[in-house]
């Protein structure tokens, strides 16, 4: 279990006096000259992207940016910035919160999707057909599949903006074309329409533009932790401290009281 | 302490059924249109910023992007990464460290040169000598004044740059020009050279956009984030779960052993 | 600011081969004999406690085990656990909140017990007095005194409870007495009752056992460890998953809806 | 996946003015009669343990207690603690890593214990062949089962103790049996010897006692925590701000330099 040789190794950056590597590329030349998207894709993928993967990237980031406090992130961070804490600890708490059902679906559908394309290829089979078994499994598994459905948008308008910006810039390939099928397949196979949501869109266009499905959950770190540090400072410039349930409104349904 | 009225409120970004809202946007409406440097621009300002501060932005999110494993916030992403949990929570036990003493100087820093630049105009004193008084003050109570010094970069890559864009973009105003004359101060009065940092230069420019200091440490947030996810999958990928200190690497130095 | 010889170090336990030391006591030898209560002493003061002392760390660690919903922290935990993330990672969220407005005030209490016992003994003046410059001090600069004061106990069931057991077990000394002193001279000097609250008399008591003011806010942090994994696992068990405010309870108040 | 009804309620404690009760019972009636390690059981399992049950509960909490620097938690809070954050954030960034290769084996064991008890019963299954059934799924699947090896101790000295405490206080059970027959089994069957670890032997004390396996990882996160204030403070007081792997220990094995 323990390592062999111990030893501190990386590929992403390297720090020698008064320089800064960072996949190869000194900071310094890069400041000013790539947008904080490119820089992410840079960090991630080890080089630099094209300018419409550029552009991509930064939608990708903007479309997670916030979702008010109708977010498990967003409200655990707001009791916490009211406990008097410094700004990172608030925003952590709330990072802590991009769980398997919050931003989770992302990393997930990915994973189905790249799966799908390779067994697609490998297989020499349709991406419709893929997709019906796909929709088939999940359903005798009686399983949801992870990037559809969504508890208040019933066509989520991010979801279309970022399939329509993929197509415009030429970044919608196999996966893109795979999760529309999927999205096809559930209403023709189960009879019911589950839309395709923003987690879903971004697996997509993300294995598209080659990431390991493993970085997925990332984007949504990154971008989310924006709303998260605004809503963090909202609460201790508008709010009272100490934000915690009322104790009306707290229903004890425990034991009766009683004596030891 | 407790609020009166227990209530959920926000002006940050409204959701409703099929629509989102930021400060007053709809979201669909600027993804693909605004970069995320100046989507974290209108979250945290409430509008949007002009194309001289959006790139700006863009320059100082990219600037604190990473730092090696040079950095306690890395180091602790890495040794908890490697424990078997999910990405975020990785990242967010090094986002908890971006503390006092690891980027906290942006905060610092902002207040000193908010605070001395309206001295300056309210007591009509002229920056060289508030910026002197800084020096003064500090000196006397023995206090590090924020946002100077480093501990690798004898001339930080970083800061050059940045305040060099500042200059080009229109954007290097009394801040800026406080935050050097402080550097100046320091050699003179001190008679030492310590120098104006990363964190001191972003302190500057951001105060003379107009951010409240509050922000200061927010940039480094969302900033080192994109860090942090390399450095958590890059842990995972390429190294063996459990890392810890080896036995044959730790000093005990506490009492011989007893017994009870 | 970095260390010059990089070396990790401690005195707080050692590990052997089949072997583990605890401040010189072989682990082994401890388990079964000795409380956890006690064992946080040993951790902490580097000696195993008195009988007497044992018992009344465990009554605190009891006193601070969990507040129903009426606690930030456990409010930051149901969101966070309802999101699909490991129990220690929501646990973790919680614990964050454990700041300067909820828990904060034990560490901060104790500091101030400690400075006037202290001065007491220095400058020899009566408990009284110096209960009288603290509540001065405070009114001057309208700065609340920590470990006062509750939103919701205007008498505190622990706060007897604990003090009355520190009587019992002889472990009631000068910054006990101070802390009762104070809340005397609020009454007097400002004419109104603030009760002296939980963490004030475990601020004092901790501070008569001889822990530096440091480790106040240790106490609650392992004791209410205890209480967010209950509140963790009881929203995973009984609640549906992604708990988030609803659309009809978040009030916006943010600028109109408007375009680019 | 949004709830129904919008409300707060919790069967594990309820507060009031001036009261505060805990699975039914007055918390200051608790106070000063019950351990530490008994409330915890009061909390989880919603009743009082006996005197041997909260004995047992004692001695798990102490033996998972520290582990030295020899643990990612402890390095991660060290290097945490060393940035400027206040207490509980360093203790919550290094709990954030007792992950499912630290300490989460015991959650892990328990339910594998759980089950083969259950099958057991069920199918009138003696333990012995259970374990061996349990053993050759794992060696098929090429899974290492969890609660047995140890990187540093071939003979844990915890798991000793605990299992025999566990016999000294009638509290060793079926779980118990099973899992001692799986270190059988392991070394009849794969011909080597892995030992029951620490973590596998409370796996199998605490599912004896009636604690569902989600409870498993909970002892541990409370143990620890105590462990993790001993080093945060530790490293805040004994050594110097900013802790970080020096440059000349860090090998960079990305691209080599380049320009845009």
């Amino acid at each position: 279990m323990k390592e062999k040789k111990f030893e501190w190794r990386t590929a992403i950056s390297k720090v020698e006096p008064n320089k800064i590597i960072i996949r190869g590329y000194p900071l310094d030349e890069i400041i000013g000259k790539k947008s904080f998207g490119e820089v992410v894709y840079l960090l991630w993928m080890g080089k630099f992207p094209t300018k419409e993967e550029g552009k991509m990237i930064n939608a990708i980031l903007v479309s997670g940016c916030d979702h008010s406090l109708a977010a498990p992130s967003a409200d655990a961070t707001r009791f916490v910035a009211s406990s008097g804490v410094p700004l990172q600890a608030s925003v952590a708490s709330g990072i802590i919160a991009l769980g398997e059902y919050h931003g989770g679906s992302i990393e997930g559908c990915a994973k189905i999707l790249q799966e799908g394309v390779k067994e697609s290829e490998k297989q020499n089979k349709g991406l419709a057909q893929i997709a019906d078994e796909i929709v088939q499994k999940h359903h005798l598994q009686k399983k949801r599949i992870l990037g559809f459905g969504h508890p208040y948008h019933k066509s989520d308008p991010r979801t279309k903006k970022l399939s329509k910006l993929a197509e415009d810039l030429k970044l919608y390939k196999k996966h893109c074309k795979l999760v529309f099928e999927i999205e096809k397949s559930i209403e023709n196979m189960l009879n019911k329409k589950i839309i395709l949501n923003v987690d879903g869109v971004i697996a997509a266009i993300t294995s598209d533009m080659g990431f390991p499905y493993k970085y997925g959950k990332g984007f949504y770190i990154v971008s989310r932790a924006a709303g998260l540090v605004a809503h963090a400072i909202e609460q201790e410039e508008r709010e009272k401290p100490f934000k915690a349930i009322p104790l009306d409104q707290i229903i004890y349904d425990g034991p009766e009281e009683k004596t030891l």
